[in-house]
């Protein structure tokens, strides 16, 4: 157990913008009644200038305000940890660091950017942010961040998560959220769900479409997301940013960078800084691989496409990998990964052979989550366990190769409010069901009307 | 919000014993059954040789074992935090200054003792311990410590927290420890129990006296407790020795040292350092303020008698405040703070005058909380809100009297555990009752037979 810390005054002052390097653009983002391109004036409804702007940056660094630094000196520099407990348990020469993101309020990466976005919309005057949850990780963190900007934060959590974790409910009210039951009778698109189906348990997509329109609808209040889009992944880069400065005082390179994917900001997070280091030449060997879960696996099994990143097809039109807008997901317990798409960029980077995505089963990580926490202390959230999966997989090649590697994962998150899983875990109640390809099928017949992409 | 970081480096490397610098000696623990002084050999069969010198010990500095500052090294230094956020919330000239407990795996300042406790008796070659929890902070901090050390815990948890909180549960099996809930039928005083009333809810008094019982009647197996006796309290002045140290960075000396008591352990961590400045002469005006719940009263409502710590009667005879031990509050939400006694050191420090006791009911606590989470962002467990409405009167006590002072306080734990709680809370279903005297007088009438202590 060994710690690399970095003082405060290591924290970066600067994002990293990966669109610049990107070896190829990504496609515009469409807008969802025209399926024209969308300018900045399209996306004023929802998002303040500044992040809008930041959205499209061609600017490889973007600054980090100082009032945004001061919230993130809470909890942040993160630190990063020699899992040489975990090394033996495996049995590897392989050299495994973790960088440690649960130590924020609210449990995980989230914050990073919820305090930008809460931020910038109090800058550009918006007291009010409407956004959706599913699992509640999102959500806490936005209202953790409307907390300390004095901006009042509505959100919609999808109904079964509602009923089944009312202490994720608790947690954002104790931060001063208000909190409703998607689908709801607030909005068009929730009264027309509930009329369909008065007992509808709610989806991310319903819940995304329900905070859209409220945004849209409303002068006084904008929409805020916590995954996918490009201003999102960007804040998450302090986390890369640090981990490279503190792998130098390790004295060391990963030759594998390893995250669980949901939407992709987590792990874009802390691999876009060392993907940029492959891209420019500098370190050209280094490996990237990016776990899902089996039962959601945008990467592995979705289509490149361009797709609406909600239900209702309210919100922008992204080229990325999908398993269809109305691809509903087995209920994991991992609740982060249940997303039907994955960010553009990440998607371009898995396209062109830069990162590897793996999906794997529930049980399989819940058991390296256990290896962890017995060996390492640390109570890993049901997302990230999927990385530490990768991260056995991983070690055990090392070890067939008789080579020393050095692997760098993300811990994006406690699984403080999901002991239910564990419990769940132990008492042999997790179910890995594979998924058939008639589901995926019969999502991505529904797709937008846009030109098929070439993948 | 500003952080105030020690490296590594500064981690202490001694515990602070603060035996020898109390102005009067403390009484001896009493042997169970014949009620005469016990000595090292009557404790032998609970505990290893290195804990037991440790509780009688009259050097003023223990070295800290490399083995366990390799594992404080997980997350201390923990950080101090200037509050002022919570200042401007308080609008008071008071400068609040709160040490973070809850960045250890476990959530709480449990596992400074948790770590030594497993080490000394695994360097002794014992590799069970037997011990009780309530709320299950406890049993969680040693189930953690046990893996690291490769150590079996067996934790008797209170059925009706077993029955209430199987997330605690689960999380004490995800290190690997064996829970059962007590009474068990594991046990003669279990059974005995059982037999009286066979939907016994429990209490913390039985499952100590079931676990003492498993120890003194298995040779493989040890007790181990999680606060009120010395080398407990011992253990946890490494937060106070590194709040001191902290404390000389921000250029602050503190006017008020507050944290709340349950048994004392997490108050005393704090606090003790600061009051061996006060016992030097070099600060003697340093105030503390130990914050109870008003439905466990036993520092402001408690006799001074010589009591047992267990319900059984077979554990050490203990001189304290004391509700009796026959005492059960009322099910608070503050599980930490439902002990019937104190640590002696501590009474002998109240009944000197050097630390004033304060009861609080939990509602106006939970306000606290909430203030706190609002503005500091980190979200309190149950037990240190009390010492947050201590803060807060001390606050406004400094307003009125139009001075800056220095308030120094515990933050003990998260509240991660906790949110059932705060769903009363803002449900309004937290009840605040008063404690008839009658509910005290009663317990108190069944103390052992030992000559009443001068008070």
């Amino acid at each position: 157990m060994k710690k690399i810390l970095l003082s405060e005054d290591q924290l970066p002052d600067r994002w990293y913008n990966i669109l610049p390097d990107l070896p190829e653009p990504l496609g515009p983002f469409l807008h969802p009644a025209t399926l024209e391109p969308m300018g900045p004036a399209d996306l004023a409804p929802l998002f303040p200038m500044a992040i809008i702007m930041q959205e499209v940056s061609a600017d490889r660094w973007i600054d980090i305000p100082d009032p945004v630094r001061d919230i993130y000196r809470m909890w942040r520099p993160t630190p990063l940890y020699r899992a040489d407990r975990l090394e033996k348990a495996l049995d590897t020469p392989a050299r495994i660091f973790f960088k440690y993101e649960g130590v924020s309020p609210a449990g995980s990466h989230k914050p990073n950017t919820a305090v930008p976005q809460a931020y910038y919309n109090a800058a550009e005057g918006i007291r009010r942010l409407a956004t959706e949850t599913g699992a509640g990780q999102w959500g806490s963190a936005l209202a953790f961040a409307g907390a300390l900007f004095d901006v009042e934060v509505f959100v919609y959590m999808v109904r079964i998560s509602y009923d089944q974790k009312p202490y994720r409910r608790a947690l954002m009210e104790t931060w001063g959220a208000q909190v409703a039951a998607s689908p709801t009778d607030r909005t068009n698109f929730g009264r027309s769900v509930l009329q369909r189906d008065p007992t509808s348990p709610g989806s991310l997509g319903i819940a995304i479409s329900e905070a859209v329109e409220e945004a849209a609808t409303r002068e006084d209040t904008h929409y805020s997301l916590g995954s996918v889009v490009n201003h999102v992944l960007l804040h998450q880069t302090v986390i890369g940013l640090e981990a490279v400065k503190q792998m130098e005082i390790a004295e060391a390179y990963p030759d594998v960078v390893i995250g669980c994917v949901g939407g992709g900001s987590n792990y874009a997070g802390l691999a876009y800084p060392f993907v940029a280091e492959r891209l420019s030449g500098r370190h050209p060997r280094t490996r990237f691989v990016a776990a899902e879960p089996a039962a959601c696996p945008t990467l592995t099994r979705g289509v490149y496409a361009y797709d609406f990143g909600d239900t209702a097809g309210m919100g922008p039109v992204v080229p990325m990998h999908t398993l269809g807008h109305n691809f509903v997901p087995d209920p994991i317990h991992a609740g982060g990964l249940r997303y039907h798409g994955d960010a553009p960029s990440l998607c371009t980077l898995v396209r062109l052979g830069i990162v590897e995505p793996r999906a794997y089963m529930q049980n399989e990580c819940f058991a390296e989550a256990v290896r962890f926490a017995r060996t390492e202390g640390f109570l890993p959230g049901p997302e990230p366990a999927h990385a530490l999966r990768a991260v056995a997989e991983e070690a055990q090649a090392a070890k067939e190769a008789g080579e020393a590697r050095t692997i760098l994962v993300n811990l994006s998150g406690h699984g403080h409010f999901d002991m239910s899983a564990y419990d769940a875990y132990f008492a042999g109640r997790l179910e890995d069901v594979a998924l058939p390809q008639e589901r995926i099928d019969s999502a991505l017949a529904e797709l937008p009307p846009v030109p098929a992409l070439t993948s």
